[in-house]
């Protein structure tokens, strides 16, 4: 017997039909003789509506007061996916009983939208455990110290599940989802995209970092800190295959070195359009520029990624960095109107049809040359490198964003990741 | 400068259009200087949404914990209002904050569905008051000594804004809703029906429970028993008409004996096609026989309301009583199967096409010959009366349902009420 904690994302939930299913699918897991803690999110469209409704009436939405209330509202829609489960499981011949987050307490910070969770009381979710009911406790979001309800951000629910998984000292967190693992990359852009059987705890941080959208990056950053055993899996599969077999399906998240050894040297690609390139010309080579120009950048809130600064030539340097694209007038307007007149800075220029693609890896650790294949294979697609950001598992280049396909595609055949082409269903 | 609750029903929460209307009528009142606590339903047909969900994953909704699960999933529709409504007050440049029943809180018991508030904390909701914000506080909710989450029944937000009205000792307690008072009868009856401006405490709780649908019966019974003066009035007015005309608007249930004694003898005609009527024939007329049929009905939890005797015949008597409709098969089906053979009744027989027509009024107590003029007008109408009920301010009658209207017109035209006909708008 082991404690074992489920998550069922939105789509998983979008339906009774697949709340039934999901009702089946745990009462498999209790019936072979798990304790089973879930964690489901809100049907899938529902947070969207709600928030929809919200902006509907106060556009601007940008008050602390504001913010209070929009958690208030979008948390509802998990505590309607936690009463309907439990009526489900009781519907099955389960005993089941659902926490809102306030209940448990999952205990939060104050910081609206995005809070973060301070602690969790596992004290009546054990004595339910004991009782052998299904404890369902909704995702995305907890209790302040005022006693008002805050939410986690989008994809909160991911990291719900593993904090209450870390709290609880759960076997295993497994993340039921509408992918049936972590891919080499996105099947979409490469076919012979191949499923791990296990990723290694630095590598899926990299991934989910470098733009995979399979998990949370906050739920694998929670995971490694507590150790916290992580399966990727499908709730798309037929609920009553053998218990055996789901329990090895999926990608697990691996904290044993020892099983990546044998691995390859690269384990996936991942790559995003999501950043815009900006450029300072010319500026002064000087101590404290980097800080002048990044400075204001964060003092506007802004989060900058890659930073190259050039090679300095008789006196002045060239400056560049990525912001998120949506940042990216705001960066540009920024850098025209404060910066380079405080630095003076010759020109300030930018690109917003730039890519990052990112090789990730535990082996590069212990290999060496992986980077210069790594060029070399993008060379030969004729494919410029704009920027370049290493650490020790993952290389990043910055290219041109009409290469992105061609670019992971050569990649993903030079690291010998490809396999046979999924079949599409 | 007063403290006032304000209660909006579903429908004037039915869209966000509606939402941002009910916000710019409460901000025209905290403008004139009051202290406003606002209860909110859920938007129209949210519950029933809920609820349906349910069903469609268990039919059968039986046992306390899946009870408790409603509750859970049921209350998320007044939250979803409270969020919505504070931040429209807020986009009306009003300082707001919302409060779900367990963070009051407001204490119930733990009858699942069917709640009743036991104590209601109001701390919290005056700092805010103070502070000069907007309260809002959801309906129909509160949370058990367990911490789980519970509901009062339907039209319980009625009976939440009376209850938190009487618990802050506000001045007055505004239910805004679909209609604009309390009428003489229902207008799509009587044309000429009439809107009462005051109405006494005893003739609201008689309409009530007789059928009127305006106000919920347990929010009248808390309005009494605190004496919270408790107004109806429309929330499609325009929300911009000047606040002492609304505040005369609508209808006020009173406490005050001297505001009824200039009116009429008779307040407003009640019906309700609600009930069916059964009689047990000939049985024997001995001490215990009353208890014998209406025990059995009891323990089968079917409720009675109108019960007569006929007067004894050679030692036998017939026995009629009305119960819902709903119950009606039931009831039959006990009588014929268990209490007859039990009492050695001769038959029994049942009419589920009647209804109950009563005239209320205040008036009654003071002055003679009122069931008389009742029973003449029925008699001048050619209709036959086939029970009969009294109580200090009212006096109902069961008669063939095909005769409602025509009763229901004669009765106000004859107690004087029929005013200028509605204009329909």
């Amino acid at each position: 017997m082991a404690l074992i904690v489920h998550k069922y994302g939105g789509t998983s939930m979008g339906s009774t039909e697949r709340i039934r299913n999901v009702a089946k699918r745990v009462g498999k897991w209790v019936r072979a003789g798990h304790q089973i803690v879930v964690v489901p999110s809100a049907m899938s469209g529902e947070t969207n509506r709600l928030l929809g409704l919200a902006k509907e009436l106060s556009p601007a939405q940008t008050t602390s007061a504001v913010m209070r209330e929009l958690d208030a509202l979008a948390a509802t829609g998990e505590q309607v996916s936690v009463g309907l489960l439990a009526i489900a499981l009781m519907n099955e011949g389960l005993d089941a009983v659902s926490y809102a987050g306030w209940q448990v307490p999952i205990k939060t910070d104050s910081a609206y939208t995005k809070a973060r969770i301070e602690s969790i009381d596992d004290q009546r979710i054990r004595a339910d455990l004991a009782a052998g009911r299904v404890v369902i406790v909704t995702g995305f979001q907890g209790i302040d110290g005022e006693g008002r309800v805050t939410t986690l951000g989008r994809g909160g629910s991911d990291t719900s599940a593993v904090a209450i998984a870390a709290a609880m000292k759960a076997a295993e967190c497994l993340i039921y989802t509408d992918v049936d693992g972590v891919y080499t990359t996105d099947p979409r852009v490469v076919p012979q995209a191949r499923r791990l059987a296990t990723i290694s705890f630095e590598e899926m941080l990299e991934m989910a970092s470098l733009g995979s959208k399979v998990l949370q990056i906050r739920s694998v950053e929670f995971a490694g800190k507590y150790r916290v055993p992580l399966r990727v899996l499908s709730s798309f599969t037929d609920w009553d295959i053998p218990i055996d077999e789901e329990a090895r399906s999926g990608t697990l998240i691996t904290f044993e070195e020892a099983a990546n050894m044998e691995q390859a040297v690269v384990s996936g690609i991942a790559f995003n359009r999501d950043e815009a390139k900006v450029t300072v010309l010319g500026v002064p080579d000087k101590p404290g520029v980097a800080y002048r120009i990044l400075g204001a950048v964060a003092d506007a809130n802004i989060d900058v990624d890659m930073i190259i600064q050039n090679m300095s030539h008789e006196g002045r340097t060239d400056f560049s960095f990525t912001v998120h694209r949506n940042d990216y007038a705001r960066t540009l307007d920024l850098l025209k109107t404060q910066v380079a007149p405080a630095t003076g800075a010759a020109e300030v220029s930018g690109d917003p049809r730039i890519c990052k693609v990112s090789i990730v890896g535990i082996g590069m650790k212990s290999h060496v040359g992986v980077a210069a294949t790594m060029f070399r294979t993008l060379s030969e697609e004729g494919i410029n490198i704009q920027m370049i950001s290493t650490s020790e598992i993952k290389t990043s280049v910055v290219i041109d964003e009409k290469y992105m396909e061609l670019a992971v595609r050569a990649l993903h055949r030079a690291f010998g990741l490809d396999g046979e082409p999924a079949v599409a269903d």
